[in-house]
């Protein structure tokens, strides 16, 4: 048998970077299929837009502006420009910002944001230039005499930003504008689409007003529907219920503190002199007088261990900012304007034992809820994660299967021929995605319970109307048999009895509509039922 | 209203390392979940050793031992151990090979392999050290006087190996053996558990002899079925119809061709001179005399152009090597023994206008096929991409998404009843996996058309045996049901015309057997229908 040393072998062994992954892997970002791959470019700004804005405590307003460009080589390709009226990258950031995979202000803080890896706009940039050859456009300015605008690329082999053609504005200009001509992607309507895209952005963001506007010139203008930012998250210390022995050894080292008592006490969340005293009884081979920077992993295992067995307050829900109930009400009205619509918004929870995070639930009944089919309607869900719609990847996600194990029969729901729209939205300071491209919520058991009970209790809240819709259909179909034999029955009686065929005719119909008060209503034009769309469920 | 400048946002901005990515983002390299975690770490050395082996043209051998270490402080850890009898890994590469994130031999070679990324021995190292603070043991040696072991860690920050306790070894040994102790898993049994790893990876691996000890020291040995490797894939070159301008433009500038004609005569796969001749004529403005070095953007744009209006010879099979119908039908009787089975190898076919892949399917019926449920049994579907298991994230997976497509009604078969075993192999110089821990191919519309068209041509091939099963199982219950009442109706007739009890049983009985001669003879002990495993299926 020929065989090959090993030593030949790794005459090939090589090191890449990060940028030549994803550059050989651009599905894993997002970047599979065409139009999937237009809505992950907006969706890398926009986020990014939003959580430049909401930092600054600035009312976001996004453009979002799609042209088709055709060149004479026979490939589309399109320019995509996201404008926002946020605070601006500063100049000597912003090949890092937008141009370096890895890197970014997100990824180390303990603080609820859309972004969280410093992946997203590299990769947009990345793409421009293996579709198109093109460095991206950036306009900026993070105040007065500070604008300038520049084109942005990636060296693949070094994940390093390469800027050109940077020139100083004297323009008064707050904000950043990107714009990039990327090609291998294509403007796609439909529930996989842009436009649904910003729709549901505009959803779960009741303060942001956008705008896009699509190869065909076509303006669709979201108007903010409440005027205050939502509330801004506090970054958080880590509850020690969640540590791992690496999390809390990590954290040892680089502590400032002379004591351990006093690092546990100034690093994590509800730790209290009291607890000390705790966790002192819990195992008194630990010492607590002991410097963190010298503590050993047997150390910190004891430790992890006498943690897990002392009972502690949940999690401070200050890190964790959902959208809240009546901003969903507004929302959901402003854009399915349902007839019916029941919203949950349940208490902070906690997964892999110390990490808050908080589930909204809404059901919506009729209006523009569901998805319109050949004949009738179906229910579709409307996933979000820290406000940002999830349109891909339902299959892997936690908010998919959470909604597909529910009953729906006992809420009288039927997903198959509804117009019914199931909203979930979970928020947290760090969102388990299952993949780089963030379109899915890992699997976790935890966050799909809570799901699941946050839904269920939303459907709850709608049963009795959906019920009561149903009746009203039903009896609806009956009414109509019925009504259609009554002249039929009545020609019939008349010729039996010499009785007055107008007469008897008159007399059924009364008959019948005794029976169906609300049909008859219903047919001379009134309301079937009066829509309540802010009433309360209970 | 207050706003943060951007300078102060700014304050924040940290550039991070691939492995302090993978750290908080561990799921997405296949650590989510005990059980799974478990699976994620056997799969990566068993993987690994696999392609080592075949590379150097060893016929695999392969030990794979969990045990489970109870420790002081009620942490359970299992260590794991994966040796193999394969070439090796040089010492001076050890740190790179196995403890360095985006690192390896097979990423950016044109060449069917499992391995492809650089991840996922690096991925088990750090999840080592952030579970148990432990180094993983290394044990290797490319050759007589070349062995040696150390320990390995991982620096998280600079992704960099740490390698401690280096020892040479005067030991004659050949292969690589790999012992990691591990917290956060979990030994599981069933479907998504580390023994069902194990026999899917003999299933699509007959050449592999592979042993499993679990924790509780039962040893498992799947002995290989076939005695050859299988065929040496060759590196293959790209084909030119799969070029996008960036690749085109990143060969050209790297090439040592003094033209462009030349270059691409060399480069690229079926590109002859009458070629050229031909993309001469389809764009008379490309000089083909010009040095590829000097190839800009727009240039390279109108050749990939002129390269998609000319007819191609279809990719060079030999790039990619499947298993083989007559591997598969061993490795399949070997291991699921069925009553009946077909099989299907597909040509060769393309996806992204250039790469070749090969779909290998097969439908077993009966025996160990399906799944065994409390009542009866279901089908099921075994993932395979370069021969290796896809036990997780079906979800979001091709494979699983054609399955699901597929109208088996038409072929008799029902996957909800029927111990039935749909098995599909993918090869490829490049699987398009949807995330960094490959556990779902991609869903890309040619491939799951691809993989459509064979499964239906193989379930073609069970159809007319699942057919006549259907039928004995329904005569058998029709024959049932008319026997309970031989005896009972026998009665009566005697009753009723005092002719012989005994005789009128006997008569009926003979009248019954005729309408059911097969059931008669089941009911004797013979056997319903032969199986046939190795006949032809048209």
């Amino acid at each position: 048998m020929a065989t090959t040393g090993a030593e030949q072998i790794f005459k090939e062994f090589r090191e890449h970077s990060a940028a030549e992954f994803f550059k050989k892997n651009r599905q894993m970002l997002g970047y599979s299929g065409q139009g999937r791959s237009l809505v992950t470019i907006v969706h890398e700004f926009v986020t990014n837009s939003l959580d430049a804005c909401e930092e600054a405590g600035i009312l976001p307003e996004i453009d979002v502006a799609i042209k088709k460009i055709e060149n004479g080589n026979g490939v589309n390709r399109y320019s995509i420009k996201v404008s926002d009226n946020g605070p601006g990258i500063p100049k000597n950031f912003i090949g890092k910002a937008l141009a370096t995979i890895f890197a970014g202000t997100k990824f180390h803080r303990y603080m609820q944001q859309r972004g969280q890896q410093g992946i997203g706009a590299a990769g947009c940039v990345l793409f421009a230039q293996i579709t198109t050859g093109k460095p991206i456009f950036v306009k900026s300015s993070t105040g007065k005499g500070k604008g300038y605008s520049c084109r942005l690329g990636l060296q693949t082999a070094t994940n390093k930003a390469v800027i050109t053609e940077m020139t100083d504005m004297a323009e008064d200009f707050a904000g950043l504008v990107v714009e990039g001509e990327y090609a291998d992607i294509r403007y796609e309507a439909g529930e996989h689409g842009v436009y649904e895209y910003v729709r549901r952005t505009a959803l779960s963001n009741p303060h942001l007003q956008i705008k896009l506007t699509d190869p065909n010139g076509q303006e669709s203008l979201f108007p903010r529907s409440v005027k205050e930012l939502p509330q801004r998250p506090a970054v958080a210390q880590p509850h020690p219920a969640g540590l791992s022995t690496n999390d809390l050894l990590e954290f040892a080292h680089t502590s400032e503190s002379r004591k351990i008592s006093s690092f546990l006490v100034d690093t994590f969340a509800r730790t209290t002199q009291n607890k000390i005293g705790e966790l002192k009884e819990m195992d008194k081979t630990i010492d607590f007088d002991k410097n963190p920077k010298q503590m050993n992993w047997e150390e910190a295992e004891r430790l992890v261990n006498a943690i897990k067995k002392v009972k502690w307050v949940a999690p401070d829900a200050s890190s964790v900012v959902p959208i809240g109930e009546k901003q969903i009400r507004i929302a959901l009205k402003n854009i399915l304007n349902p007839e019916h619509m029941s919203v949950t918004e349940r208490k902070p929870r906690i997964f892999r034992g110390g990490i808050p995070f908080v589930v909204e639930a809404a059901v919506a009944y009729g209006g523009n809820s569901g998805k319109k089919e050949e004949e009738g309607f179906s229910g579709n869900v409307l996933r979000f994660a820290n406000r940002v719609p999830l349109l891909f990847d339902s299959g892997s996600c936690a908010i998919s299967k959470a909604a597909n194990e529910i009953e729906w029969k006992r809420y009288n729901i039927d997903m198959e021929t509804q117009p019914i729209s199931v909203f979930v939205n979970i928020s947290s300071v760090y969102v388990p995605y299952s993949g780089v491209g963030k379109e899915a919520v890992a699997q976790e058991d935890e966050i799909i319970d809570e799901i699941k009970l946050a839904v269920m209790e939303a459907a709850r809240g709608v049963q009795h109307y959906v019920r009561g819709k149903e009746k009203v259909a039903f009896d609806a179909g009956r009414y109509r048999a019925v009504s259609r034999y009554v002249k039929q029955l009545s020609g019939d009686v008349s010729d039996l009895t010499k009785a007055d065929r107008q007469k008897v005719e008159k007399k059924l119909e009364s008959i019948v509509s005794k029976h169906f008060p609300k049909m008859k209503e219903d047919s001379e034009g009134k309301q079937v039922e009066s829509a309540n769309e802010e009433g309360p469920e209970e």
